[in-house]
């Protein structure tokens, strides 16, 4: 195991009914701007338990954040912020809400020239100062309810970028997994897949002597697996939305990761075809880590063999036929819950590579992944791959 | 699964060398109370590798914190805050520095009559304030290092009591795995035992449908009974010692919990047996366990039967003799890392029943365990199982 530093001082209010909690967890006369996307939240009944539960503080309402939350409309609510001296801000939706609310909670008291520097310079100025945010989780899928990190678009460059800081970490969460119920298909299979490659991220790398993190990881996985598909079947069975929720929770609190090396080449390359064509976050991911096992198979051999023993019971053939079951299984299971495992599924050719690679050459990226080698080379084989 | 919160803010800082950290995780200018043991520090570097960190900063130290700490010692250090203005304890020992430390923190700022009530009467006056807490760990065991429990002795009376606060909970705490190497045997023994029945109580139940806590309680399990005896074979295994000691910490953090039933039974018997003869926390704990399987075995068959299986690989017979196959092979690892598990073996005879069945009925406790139906009259027969 190598060395590492956690702290997660979310707290979380897990189970039906907590969104009351709101009126003990908000501080006393706070001046909330409350965050939200499309109005969901005014249908499933979220918003009104939401504003019953703050009767007496004063709320001014920032609502129209998007799915890939664009800087441009992020940067409405900062200016609501001064405007209203608010100082807490209140998150209630998905991964996109949340995400946009860390982004302006950091960038209403940043100090630079301007706010984007925290996403395009995030390696040279840290986010030192933030508003305290509490979020009501609206969508199991991201984990933004439980860590610091968070991903912004600038629509007019097609940028897709992220940041992450301890200081953008909520105060609270609430998980209701009650708000599963109301939820189409394609969110809860896009909030399946997604919180299942978190884990592969930090989990199908190389071996370093870390039993406790690979079984934690391989416990998030094959409850994903029970459980996701009961969701989809079933959208009013609590305990497996609950068994969900909480799964997706802890693919990304940090947990499973400390102490090992961590890989987010599927998540770098997935973020490009978001960017360039709009496709959903989840299902970019399950079509990046196919191509990303295939083609890194030797750098991953023990941890797909591992994965594909303990997660799928694959323990027979050569070691070669024993990994390809294993990424055959994992698009199995991809498919199985809806989501699609190639470019040519979403209409997306061949003249996606040049661009994704040209994305990567442009910010002086050479190479990524757990060992530092998948290179841009890699990349544009990786997509071929997943053409059709 | 149940509601729950969960909450835990403490920052770990987990590896060899770590210890130099302490110098930026200690507030500048903090006034120190550093509190130890009977001096192991000394002899095996961590208080040279403390005190080079400390360099700078303003040092009183508070020595001889006892094994199963005692309150009459404790109040000796909360007299030395209050006459040295100290605003920052650091705790450098195992769960008994920690725990005793803990009791400082909370006693010094105490506003009721006698401190001692912050263990006597808990359930009507919890602990709203306490200095703030930093420690080094030496010794994988009690979890103490990242939550925010304390159990504390008091000696004239032979009482064992414990409370809970989050006000308790370390600012952070220094895990550096290199610390086991010097470790007696008995004490490993008795960490692996330790943090393996803390995942009991919280583990071995009754099922309600929560499978990432109780697969993430089978992940600690299984790491200590392959990594404990490797600890055992040869002190110096680094990566051994590591796992055991992210194992202890993860055993009672509070994550395996949320949304579970517990039950704690064990510990309440235990600590009588630590009050009236002195037996080692996890010994008590190795003797009281077994009884309790034996003894509430329908209360537990669901769960006695999952870990079986998923534990120790137990899936052939009936129910009963499954059981039986999981109790065995439990007494058989406390046994095989050196803990026995009978009273006689204690030099302890059937005199103590009556002894400890009293302490309950005098404090007004008539059942305890996860249904609230282990009576005192169970409580007898359990001891009686384990005389000899």
């Amino acid at each position: 195991m190598r060395n590492f530093e956690f702290y997660n001082p979310v707290r979380i209010c897990f189970g039906k009914g907590e969104i009351v909690q709101l009126s003990k967890l908000v501080p006393k006369g706070a001046n909330i701007l409350l965050t939200y996307g499309g109005g969901s939240i005014k249908k499933n009944g979220v918003y009104d338990q939401v504003m019953a539960a703050l009767k007496g503080f004063k709320v001014i309402e920032f609502s129209g954040i998007e799915a890939n939350p664009h800087y441009e409309t992020l940067m409405k609510g900062v200016a609501l912020v001064k405007a209203h001296k608010i100082d807490f801000l209140l998150a209630v939706g998905g991964g996109s809400v949340l995400d946009g609310t860390k982004f302006i909670a950091a960038a209403a008291l940043w100090e630079g020239s301007d706010p984007w520097e925290i996403l395009s310079r995030r390696s040279e100025r840290h986010v030192e100062r933030a508003l305290p945010i509490g979020t009501v989780l609206t969508l199991p899928a991201t984990g933004s309810e439980m860590n610091g990190n968070s991903v912004v678009t600038r629509w007019e460059t097609h940028e897709k970028l992220a940041f992450d800081s301890e200081h953008v970490m909520p105060k609270f969460s609430i998980l209701d997994p009650e708000v599963v119920f109301s939820l189409p298909q394609i969110q809860v299979a896009n909030g399946i897949v997604d919180a299942f490659i978190h884990v592969m991220e930090q989990y199908l790398t190389f071996p370093v002597n870390a039993p406790i993190q690979d079984r934690f990881a391989e416990s998030v996985l094959k409850t994903l697996i029970e459980e996701g598909p009961k969701v989809l079947a079933d959208r009013t069975n609590y305990d497996a939305a609950a068994n969900f929720m909480w799964a997706a929770t802890m693919a990304l609190n940090g947990l499973i990761g400390v102490g090992v090396p961590q890989d987010w080449a599927t998540h770098m390359i997935g973020h490009e075809l978001t960017a360039f064509h709009g496709i959903d976050h989840g299902q970019t991911l399950c079509i990046v880590l196919p191509g990303i096992m295939k083609l890194k198979r030797e750098n991953k051999t023990e941890k797909i063999l591992q994965y594909g023993e303990r997660v799928w019971e694959i323990t027979e053939g050569t070691v070669d036929q024993r990994i390809d079951a294993t990424i055959q299984k994992t698009v199995e299971f991809f498919e199985s819950v809806g989501i699609k495992t190639k470019l040519a599924d979403y209409g997306v050719g061949s003249e996606i590579i040049n661009k994704v690679v040209d994305r990567f050459v442009k910010r002086g990226i050479k190479a990524i992944g757990e060992r530092g080698d998948l290179t841009t080379e890699n990349i544009a084989k990786i997509l071929e791959l997943q053409l059709k």
